[in-house]
């Protein structure tokens, strides 16, 4: 069978978890093996762990890449001037984005989390707690300095992430429409609402 | 072990088909047996057969109860005199409080509706398909109309019914926004995002 092959500037680490990410989506994460990583990178299984010791390690890899990539963005946005309801936008477009761009890892961090095994699994909980907190105390913020409609922060996120998440049904339809009429369009519906 | 006991008004048919909901959606209906749903009821499986013939038969009860709870409901609205917001507004208001009052239906409608066997299967797909034409007819005709804002209406019924969706995980959370928080705040914010 072929040697793993990396693209140019990811490792063959990165490879693996490029393609157990398609897997797993395909698959689900408790119903793929190591064995059907292998086949699917075109490895032996033997080869396959010179590289990575289990499937556990691949989902902490994903869901802290994940996790990260929301953190970093939602710090560089809240330590920048904008007024509140623009900050929400930014945060908005980017979710949009990671949906569409990193669809398979996004995917996997959102339902396969459960697995993760101890203390990653509180910590990862943990971090998701704090994001969701900041992005309430955000429309909070809003709220108060009367850019955003008096609306309870907490169903604001919750109607905000979820209906992101939606853009899972997107990927899995036709796409009879755009990238771009989705993401403008849900930022519209999304802010709008929000906005005074 | 105790016969299968009918509340007032339910069948035991009826009965068995309630707690199969909660194991369903506990376990996962592939992962269910109908050993597991004996159990569950608290009757030998073989009382069980009597009054049921498999998991499939149940899933399509569950499957087709809420497709004609939701298409009944919108055959209602749409023959009513009010504005096209107003309908949409009421049809929010109905999914939200059937993810709340008949959760454990709706959820299994949602999620497991891919394990109907054939002609089913299809058949349900079909009404989904009609179902969200109709919504996405509605909000057409509502910024036709300019009662609401210049959106694309398949884009506007991906937010809306992604958002609805999300109150599954305020199931699973601790609660600590009440269903009346939620429904008025859900609703303000999904309207007041379309509305011109």
């Amino acid at each position: 069978m072929a040697k793993i092959r990396s693209k140019k500037n990811s490792s063959k680490k990165e490879v693996i978890i490029e393609k157990a990410s398609k897997l797993f989506l395909e698959k689900g994460f408790g119903a793929a093996s190591m064995r059907d990583l292998a086949e699917h990178v075109g490895v032996e299984a033997a080869s396959l762990y010179n590289h990575i010791q289990s499937k556990s390690e691949i989902l902490q890899a994903i869901c802290f890449k994940v996790a990260n990539d929301f953190i970093s963005h939602m710090e560089a946005v809240q330590s920048s001037p904008e007024p509140a309801l623009k900050k929400l936008e930014l945060i908005i477009r980017f979710h949009i984005r990671m949906m569409m761009e990193q669809f398979e890892f996004v995917y996997i961090s959102d339902h396969e989390w459960r697995h993760l095994p101890e203390p990653y699994l509180s910590n990862f909980l943990n971090q998701r707690r704090n994001y969701r907190r900041s992005l309430s105390d955000l429309i909070a913020r809003g709220i108060e300095r009367n850019e955003m409609k008096d609306l309870d922060p907490h169903v604001a996120v919750l109607t905000i992430l979820s209906a992101i998440s939606g853009i899972e049904s997107w990927h899995r339809s036709r796409k009879s429409v755009s990238r771009e009429t989705l993401e403008n369009n849900m930022v519209k519906y999304l802010i709008g609402g929000l906005k005074k």
